[in-house]
């Protein structure tokens, strides 16, 4: 740290991402997909013409928020790009939440605590009640964030529960991280057309395997988009590469790899909590692409690090709350027999 | 705008880019190279797995970091990489500038002012003397960041006159940006081997010819990169999209390329600024691949919308104390030679 740093950032904590290691692994740590994105970007990169390389992209964004808002059927000017979901809820957070009231849970996408401390944001971790989000317990002033489903514990909320927060609440800005909807949780999307004090946030990096390409979107009423607009055009104009325009756009293009893709890791990841539940193990109904699971006979820790001896990585919390808990992604049906049979041979 | 956006946000003004029209027209207007990359990167594109566009490109960057360093002979852990040198700066200004007071010229890159409103720094404008920067107006308190050569003036000062200023204040920050270095001003990255106090930014965007793919770095001493990571490591950890790595190794790597076209760009230029000093034209001694010109005969405005309706576009501020100069990019000598001919014909 140099004696430039400003006062505030100097004790900031911030955010641990999952491991990343070079040697070959089974990786069920981030949450990527075990399937790569649509095999139609083959042609995509093939027709990519390197020399527009040399210019700038497009600041607006036109096309790519065409093909997101047909998608999502609503209007072209709902829609806000950024480079992966995460820069648009760090934009979120200093847009509403810099020095004002938020409330997330206290078991949640960790980094919403290091923007509210980036942010200097006055907020308020609400505790899980029993590994779930109670709206009751967001009766007071703060706006409010959280993902559906929740991370990591994998559980999710009705879209009438949400629609009763947000039109019990219209004046707190109530948003919706969706970045593990697509497996098999109701998007709140479509309520975006109907209220002003909501925003959805989506990712192109677990559901469409593009964590590469680190493309997130925000769904909004325009005067929030136009928000977002203005603190982009504040930090960086142009914050999407080049490449990443067209490949996202063949992403939403075909349908028929998403519908295929996510089906079968819902598949996986239910034929999966069946096995664990024949053995001794504690889960939530998790409906994302993860499942979050506490064995009854080893701790979590020593799980983690016997697994990761056996070249599997797996996501540990050292967090007091959580710490009896392993959030495993869902791999491919074969990386996850890989994963069974050690957990058995370990004893967990 | 919404009404949840915090307060002083709403007055802010954001950053004007310049236009991207769609029509096919002569583009002089925001610094692109009219070299595209180098030709190897259609080989790095052919050898990209598009699968691993499934996974996270690495937060830590290593491989990127180590082909940086060799280029500018200084250690690997003096390098920071960021989505385009404008993300660079933010987090600069996040870092060190937010709450304090820095020192930039009244005319340079006009993102200082915008960052330094977002990050509510107590900002001073340094008046150019004689469109020159003069380092004995700087002799005050704050921080310091300015271009070198400025922009849009072109002018570019010595790095001994540079390492003066950093040796006299070794209680200041001073930030080079030098996004237009690379056509025939010296660059003052070694000194960042000597000097705890410097940081110079820099961008693939201009002189790589690769705007489109959001790649700029900062090259510092290992406590001031070790502040930029934190920041970073607490908005969006993985910030670079995983083809920008090969794409950018690979122009690394072709020094030929790189050597012959910002020379062939410096030799254009020469040959224009000639050029308008055979006409009616005060310019500066531009050390950048844009010129900063005023007619004798017309008007700036008059001279850039009548352009514009020819298709041929040039940058005009619309800014008291420039309102008479163009920035007008150097383009490929026959675009040039296009646009000498279309001044003639306006009577410029």
């Amino acid at each position: 740290m140099s004696r430039f740093l400003v006062d505030y950032l100097k004790s900031l904590e911030e955010y641990v991402p999952g491991e990343q290691i070079n040697k070959k692994v089974i990786k069920l740590n981030t949450n990527e997909s075990p399937f790569p994105p649509s095999p139609k970007i083959i042609d995509t990169l093939k027709n990519f013409n390197y020399q527009t390389l040399r210019l700038y992209p497009s600041p607006t964004l036109e096309e790519l928020k065409k093909v997101i808002s047909i998608n999502y059927n609503v209007n072209e000017n709902m829609i806000y790009i950024g480079n992966g979901s995460d820069e648009v809820l760090a934009f979120i957070f200093m847009a509403y939440f810099q020095n004002h009231k938020v409330l997330f849970p206290n078991i949640t996408y960790g980094f919403y605590k290091v923007y509210a401390n980036l942010y200097k944001a006055n907020y308020k971790e609400i505790p899980l009640n029993n590994l779930e989000i109670n709206f009751n317990d967001y009766n007071q002033e703060g706006h409010i964030i959280f993902p559906n489903p929740n991370a990591p514990t994998g559980v999710s909320i009705s879209k009438k529960s949400i629609e009763e927060l947000i039109k019990n609440n219209p004046n707190k800005l109530i948003v919706i991280d969706e970045a593990y909807q697509d497996f098999d949780t109701e998007s709140v999307v479509a309520l975006t057309m109907k209220y002003s004090n909501l925003i959805v946030v989506k990712t192109t990096s677990k559901s469409r395997g593009l964590a590469g390409l680190r493309l997130g979107y925000a769904i909004a009423n325009n005067e929030l988009i136009k928000d977002l607009e203005k603190v982009k055009f504040s930090f960086h104009p142009y914050n999407i590469n080049q490449l990443a325009i067209p490949i996202t756009i063949t992403s939403f293009l075909d349908k028929d790899y998403f519908k295929d893709t996510t089906n079968k890791i819902v598949e996986i990841r239910e034929w999966f909590k069946k096995e664990l539940n024949k053995r001794d193990f504690e889960l939530t109904d998790s409906k994302a692409n993860f499942v979050f699971v506490k064995s009854k006979k080893l701790n979590a820790e020593d799980i983690y690090l016997k697994l990761k001896d056996r070249n599997i990585l797996v996501r540990y919390f050292n967090k007091k709350e959580i710490n009896n808990y392993l959030r495993i992604t869902i791999g491919s049906k074969s990386d996850m027999e890989i994963l069974l049979k050690n957990l058995d041979e370990i004893g967990a």
